[in-house]
């Protein structure tokens, strides 16, 4: 088989061992999962403002493809929240929730998702996800939570608000606060409170009744099945939509559709940045939920695979009436505590969906939205955990600044702006610190070969020669800094005639900073002052070589600070 | 005094000891300068598409107010090439050239430039320059000095060419070939030929006839006098006004007029990033010039107070009929040469220029504008200087693609895009390296206490004891790297027991770093693989105290290397 195959399709690596035992283990885990995903994917569409089928469809093909060209063997592909959320503020602004402009401009949304995520791939560019540090995912996340939760409110309520910020959705809800219907509030209030109950109550009071960990968690998860089976029945045979409330209504009975995405240029240019934000953010929530499963069981993820098997799971999704759609991190554990061991189990839970889209509409014709609601609000409010704030508060001002800009950026203006907002600032902050190095002036700690920074640890030090650690690669940001730094610290100091720099911590040295060098040891020379370099690392001399620098250079290189210390105080070596 | 005065009025240093040979250095020094700014700053304002009297009255107030409020004793403030042409730009986004609506926007321009550039020194930002590295400032001195020769190539011509991108410019004069107007390109080309011989020719001649270095200099830049007096002569004596040659023509006799900028916000938000890329590239051109000539007398510049004598400046040219200045190359070069002491000698220069202003306009009313096009083709050619590639290739790849990226952006789409390109790519090149970084295995140098890179250096090393050297800071773009990179390298080596990490080259850590290193210590705890940190620097220590890292830490944190080899191997140490 072609190494070329193997690569791209890692369902050959495990599909030629398939036998009987992982066949039992994938049906199982495929059933749990099936009966746990049809809710939520009914709501997540619900929440991507898409009518409910579109979550369903959003499940069966994506699933396929990332089967076929993914690496985790556990990863399930389909609607989650934060994507349904981006999903939602980017095509409201090229259509209005409920018309054929927006299910179509959804469609558009996965197929450049999917068009990026699959480019990304095949240039390996996997490490763009690096840049999204953990205060700003961590920041994202809790915000994206609060607000996906806010938004849900007008269900809960029976009440037609509107806005896609925190402020403007509290506004809209406390303007329609006489309107709220109390079937719908009841309904609404009642599942949340069940599910919240499912989740801190059931679960610690199953396994106080000796249940395994695993399935009181996966029973814990199939919970708002019961919430839909309960509220369904109670709409249906008390009449209750006749009194307000809301409910799914007909949903077609159909396998997912062919469906050809909207090409309109425009469209493609007001969806491209959108498209990249959720397929960047949905590729980091999939990955870091398959590395955490692999981690478990020692298999390993390759990034710029997972690229690729994403990308056809969103290609797929365009083509079929789906959505933009990314590994989920709830739907993915439920699979693997139920025991799925290969992507198998993924399709036997497609086959699951597709009979459930083809043949269980009928049945969810009362489903009141508000049920949908809370199990979204639910699954979400566990994503919102202000702790980071502290920890990054305690850690470091860069760190606070970066989560709570995230944060607070993303509740007034949007998940898009926050988390740009995040991600530019942190690596703004980062440019910032690395322009301004920290420069330690270093003495030999005593009967040792090693060298410290004067202020902090006793150490030998002599007039004749002052010698600096710069702790930061040299580079156009500081190029300057070094030198202004040097020539503010040699004046009035007449006793030096050696500048030794320590490059133990210059990992790079640019083009500008080889001309700032140059510029010092002109300087130097001028005040007939020697300029020595020591610990110049491999990598780093290789390019000085290749500039004329080291033959101007007045002093020498030294392998080590010690050497540099035994040549220019013989006396003391 | 107060203090508070003095650091913002450095006039109240130098004004305090001023005497009577001071006064007369200073009086010659403005002597030649004003007569070498008359043709400059009519010509300039031609650049900027503005009426030739502007570039005079952007260099008289300007001048004064940089004077009170500057750091260098001998910058001369006023319209320069470069930012002429970037104003060209900018205000022919809102105006049409010759409108009321251009120059007004102009003054806008000068006002917001002037705004920027002194809140950015009150709040001691002169930092923000450093990110323009030297191959950016280089490629984009080199291809704006290009686009600035071939813009004025249609008034030495004498055809009606237009557009602001090389391409746009060439195929524009190629179209109007057939309108050539030969007066016009004999006082063109003549002009042009003149003056490159007085820059190439003769000042080598006049220093062969024994001249001073400094005074050859001045005659080869006043030059353009010259040349102006003779060709607006021969336009005058022989009508070549009415044979097609484009002139100056009437110039209101007056002194810089009080204006107002039009202060209309969709203005003010089209010119804001114009606006701050002129206050940055203006701010570098004039602070390089003020550094090389200060030490040279062992002056200092402040790069904060600096900002706010030129916003000073900026803000004066909006209020007095000009345009953004910046401190120029040529004239500084000019005014340090011909004796300048202090900023006296630039309000002299302001005086000259105002008298030149008020009576000697009628004088001009002949100049051709070929000859003033010719003025600036020669000064403009001296910056183009493709050298930079070449030694940009030479040392690295990075460098290269800064400065070819400047260069082609900029001849291709325009000054603002070129300059924006070069600093954004230069700084995602620098944030790349950054998060793929070196990570070497180390070993003892034998006889010595210094560990290096086993692959570069003969060394001792344990199959028990892994020693990696990272060699970047850890950071949110590179802590997952670091991650992948040490599970790699252990997977399949049986021998390993203790990891250290030597952190002589890691000068910050991170939150999301510091999460990775708890991962790192928790996977190899699992595989009974103790972690150790070496030569961790005081500040990044510090921080680590911070998190709760140090408590789950299985290793130990050793002062060097060398302590952790003699622990961790006792029969060897």
């Amino acid at each position: 088989m072609p190494i070329f195959l193997r690569r791209y399709l890692p369902v050959l690596d495990w599909g030629r061992t398939y036998g009987g035992k992982t066949l039992t283990a994938d049906l199982m885990a495929a059933v749990i999962v099936t009966i746990m995903l049809i809710p939520q994917s009914l709501a997540y569409a619900m929440l991507a403002g898409l009518p409910p089928e579109a979550g369903l469809y959003a499940s069966i093909v994506p699933i396929l493809l990332y089967a076929l060209f993914g690496t985790s063997r556990v990863l399930a592909v389909g609607p989650v929240a934060v994507v349904s959320l981006m999903t939602a503020a980017a095509v409201s602004q090229v259509a209005s929730e409920g018309s054929m402009g927006y299910a179509a401009a959804a469609l558009t949304l996965a197929l450049l998702s999917g068009g990026m995520l699959f480019v990304m791939g095949v240039l390996r560019m996997g490490f763009i996800a690096n840049f999204l540090s953990h205060p700003v995912i961590a920041g994202f996340i809790t915000a994206s939570g609060l607000l996906i939760a806010t938004s849900q409110m007008k269900h809960i309520l029976g009440v037609p608000a509107s806005g896609y910020t925190l402020p403007e959705m509290l506004l809209s809800l406390a303007r329609h606060i006489g309107d709220i219907t109390l079937p719908t509030l009841l309904i609404g209030a009642g599942s949340t409170a069940f599910l919240f109950w499912v989740r801190k109550g059931m679960k610690p009071l199953l396994k106080r009744m000796g249940m395994a960990d695993g399935i009181s968690d996966t029973l814990s998860r199939i919970g708002p099945v019961l919430a839909i089976i309960v509220t369904t029945l109670l709409v249906a045979l008390l009449d209750l939509a006749d009194r307000g409330v809301a409910i799914v209504g007909a949903v077609p009975q159909s396998l997912p559709p062919f469906t050809i995405p909207d090409l309109d240029t425009d469209l493609i240019a007001t969806l491209a940045l959108p498209a990249l934000l959720i397929s960047i953010i949905g590729f980091v929530e999939s990955i870091s939920v398959a590395q955490t499963l692999a981690a478990k069981k020692r298999q390993r993820i390759d990034p710029d695979q997972e690229l690729i098997g994403l990308g056809a799971a969103n290609i797929g999704a365009a083509f079929t009436g789906g959505y933009p759609v990314t590994g989920g991190f709830a739907r993915s554990v439920v699979n693997y505590d139920a025991g799925a061991k290969t992507p198998a189990a993924g399709a036997f839970t497609a086959i699951g969906l597709a009979i459930a889209a083809l043949a269980l509409t009928p049945l969810i014709y009362f489903l009141p939205t508000a049920t949908l609601a809370a199990t979204i609000i639910v699954a979400v409010m566990s994503l919102v955990d202000f702790k980071i704030l502290h920890t990054a508060w305690t850690y470091s001002r860069a760190d606070f600044a970066a989560v709570s800009a995230t944060i607070l950026v993303t509740l007034m203006t949007g998940v898009e702006a926050g988390v740009s907002a995040g991600v530019i600032l942190s690596i703004l902050l980062y440019l910032w610190r690395s322009s301004r190095p920290h420069i330690a002036e270093v003495g030999l700690v005593p009967g040792t070969q090693h060298f410290r920074n004067i202020l902090r640890h006793k150490v030998e030090t002599t007039p004749s020669v002052l010698t600096l650690r710069i702790d930061e690669s040299l580079w156009f940001a500081n190029a300057r800094y070094l030198e202004d730094y040097l020539l503010n610290r040699l004046a009035g100091d007449l006793d030096i005639r050696h500048v030794v720099l320590m490059c133990s911590a210059v990992n790079e040295v640019d083009l500008s900073a080889v001309e700032s060098l140059e510029a010092i040891n002109q300087r130097l020379k001028d005040q007939t002052i020697t300029l020595h370099l020591s610990e110049v690392k491999g990598p780093v001399e290789d390019r000085l070589k290749r500039s004329s620098f080291l033959n101007h250079l007045t002093g020498s290189i030294y392998l080590s600070q010690y050497d540099a210390w035994k040549a220019l105080i013989p006396e003391k070596g």
